[in-house]
């Protein structure tokens, strides 16, 4: 029970305590991504680098190397013309490369290369094999300064194999390789020339965005749709709470058409939790399958549901179709197999680096569609302590990498940074909304959502989509141009 | 015999291999130093700051807090005004706030706060205690990323206690500090606005500076006072040699009047070595005690003692007595204890940071005066793994910190370094001695020497020096202007 607090919605057991972080990922979509061999066409070569464990501490003879996978695509590129880096962030790398072809789409006209590094501990890129999540010794070196820095010694040892001293590096990432990306270019200028991160809440630390506005972010997008989809969502969490209480787990499985019978109403809630919250994530205007197969605008789709039903049918039977939506778009499943995945599960490494660096403080706000909760960092850091048997550094993330004031901090400090935000995508409220100078731009769509913009180019694309990519691509563009008209000086 | 050959003066045992690096604080100077109670009236106030000493690691409970210590002078001090922050180097802190005057002296224009903070495993701030070097375990913490990061949670933990959230840190080093101010500067612009780079070789790794830069420059200054000079002293090793071939040991023990019989004619090398590299080093235009007591102009001084014997006197005589004002400028010492040192020291630390990742090559070249040696890599990094377990990361610097390229790199990226060099300083061949940009600048004296602007004024400064400092105080001054005036936006 412990563990699962750290889970994909911790701490709303407790009924008084703060929500943590969602995952950028939701497990559900982790398990699937790794049950299946998933991305047969994937247009990449994989390899492997012998990559440092632990690049700020020297230990005895050859101890500490593993191999960090990545891929490769080198049909456009020509040598001296850019490389453009996707810098991998909590998953397996070729989900990533799955669900980022705009660098793919635009690597024709930069004769670019591609690369995917994946994140040290997750995909294959397990520094212990299987006994990577076993302990805190293990787990120790999992943490964004060492994921960049295996990004730096990756890229130069890349280029220097490929003769390519000469080539540019973009680096692209998206949320959490968002943040990586943008990070790395502010921590690596002498290997990126510029990135493009695409819906990383930079942000979201400590104390400097609100810690209410992931949820009111998400509850806006179904107020938008409308007011009474908004209200019954709202009022789902109480009437679960009293249906369960009322006619038990049993019924209530029923009700939810569970495969095996739920162990807890927190498992039904969860459920609807993470489809409510993903689905603005992915409030794609296009038809996707980022965490899942989804329709275009799947918070209008849901809350259409929810608004068809006449008025008195009850609140469960709503919210419930409207997350089937979100589980069950193409009709296929009979069943729901809810709660198994947390049985299933061991440590989700995710909930390592939120219980060590990411802490990123939330809240439920009156005004959200979710339960009122504060934020109890002691609760949550005596969890972290239960679990991993570590404790947290909260102003970690804001001392290595900043963030208050960064206006006046990067206003003359820096270049060649695009943040991208969806303000679909309640991620955005943590993000940069706002150009900091004339190189360092933030891009912002209303209707756009999670890293939207890095996904393939599709003949539904709005026309305001297809002016952002041809905005970063142009901005891109203009870096290198810099870039090349440098060398000659 | 081993260890030997990463002190001081490495591989120069070896007639066929290179040098490497001579520490920045020769080991002599250091013993100096830790064995006298040193500086009973510096104005500061020590305090003891309790630091991970693993930033980039995250291991079980509370395991690794050690206290780091850091001085504090407030007698000029507002609310709201500047704090100037000393990057500790290879040294105990006291040392160097008791040879960076230059700070004290323009804390009153500025009202600034002064903080030196002592450099993980020097001086007093040992994570380990009297362990700290017995191990590559114990050692495996020191390294610069993990002083930097020490440097910023210090930092940003004091402007919290003192409520100076809004003072503009800028931050000071000399040598190997000047590197990590420099670095500080481009790593964390979150918390310093700006550096003042003093003496910092940071383009000494790799194959960025030509590896015989820094002994012909050595040479230089003995050439530029005269060519006999330089003839000699190249001469004398061979004269060292020969003479201890012929009339051994004890006859060379009286020559050089040793207190004790040497042990090898190598420790009458590597103190004549010490005398000649650290006298260019410190050739400052005062009488100074940096290193040691010397007078104005030392290398002036001991060419004119090798100029002023007869032709006929024998070449050992002339550089023993040369080197002899070196060691004993008061004339206080009736013997030297030459390689004595050598003998009772343990592990000194900065090797182990020249057998991790401060790797600068260095080569003497056939138009030095010094025997001409190449460089061995493989052998040095042998040398490393016999002596502390641990290979040597030689791309590492330059990968984390960048360097190649630097104009190109920095010249749209980052703002406020000012790298200073005085050209008598042989260090300064590895430092930026150009602008980068219209922030990122250099300011290059030809007579100055090893931080030479750092100490405090004198009656006798010569007008160019006068005229350098006030610069980097004009130059500071305008950052923390226009810090103030972007606070307004």
């Amino acid at each position: 029970m412990e563990l699962l607090l750290l889970l994909l919605l911790p701490l709303i057991f407790i009924s008084t305590a703060a929500h943590s972080l969602p995952l950028f990922l939701p497990r559900a979509a982790q398990s699937l991504i790794s049950k299946s061999n998933k991305y047969p066409n994937l247009p990449y070569i994989a390899h492997y680098f012998p990559q440092e464990l632990d690049h700020f501490a020297y230990r005895r003879r050859s101890y500490g190397v593993f191999y960090q996978k990545y891929l490769l695509n080198s049909t456009f590129w020509e040598r001296g013309e850019p490389i453009f880096v996707y810098t991998g962030n909590e998953g397996d790398i070729e989900w990533f490369a799955a669900n980022t072809g705009f660098m793919m789409d635009i690597a024709p006209k930069f004769r670019a290369l591609l690369v995917f590094i994946e994140h040290r501990y997750y995909g294959v890129s397990k520094p212990f094999g299987e006994e990577s999540f076993k302990s805190a010794e293990n787990l120790g070196y999992l943490n964004s300064a060492q994921a960049l820095a295996d990004y730096a010694v990756l890229i130069r040892s890349l280029k220097q194999n490929l003769s390519a001293e000469s080539s540019p590096v973009v680096v692209f990432g998206g949320s959490y390789g968002g943040m990586l990306a943008a990070w790395f270019r502010l921590k690596y200028p002498q290997i990126a020339i510029g990135a493009l991160s695409s819906s990383a809440p930079i942000l979201q630390f400590d104390d400097i965005t609100p810690w209410s506005s992931f949820y009111d972010a998400t509850s806006q997008d179904y107020k938008d749709e409308s007011m009474n989809c908004f209200a019954v969502i709202k009022k789902g969490w109480d009437e679960l709470m009293w249906f369960s209480m009322k006619n038990g787990l049993s019924e209530l499985s029923k009700l939810f058409r569970t495969c095996e019978n739920l162990h807890s109403v927190y498992e039904a809630r969860n459920w609807l939790w993470e489809a409510f919250v993903y689905s603005a994530m992915v409030d794609y205007p296009v038809e996707a399958n980022f965490i899942r197969q989804l329709p275009a605008n799947p918070v209008q789709k849901m809350c259409r549901i929810i608004d068809g039903f006449p008025p008195e049918v009850d609140i469960l039977t709503k919210v419930f179709s409207a997350a089937s939506l979100y589980y069950n778009y193409s009709g296929s499943q009979s069943c729901f197999d809810i709660g198994h995945e947390a049985d299933s599960h061991g440590l989700s490494v995710w909930n390592w680096q939120a219980c060590t660096e990411m802490v990123m403080p939330m809240t439920c706000s009156n005004e959200s569609m979710f339960p009122p909760s504060a934020y109890d960092y002691e609760q949550f850091a005596d969890q972290c302590m239960m679990t991993f048997g570590v404790r947290p550094r909260p102003h970690w993330i804001t001392t290595e990498y900043g963030g208050h004031n960064i206006k006046q901090v990067l206003s003359r400090f820096g270049s060649n940074i695009i943040f991208s935000n969806g303000m679909r995508d309640p991620w955005s409220r943590g993000g940069v909304l706002e150009n900091i100078s004339s190189t360092i731009v933030a891009i912002v769509t209303q209707k756009g959502a999670h890293h939207l913009d890095f996904r393939s180019a599709t003949k539904e694309d709005p026309t305001w989509l297809i002016e952002q990519r041809k905005e970063e691509v142009e901005i891109i563009k203009s870096w290198i141009d810099r870039y090349k008209g440098d060398e000659m000086i």
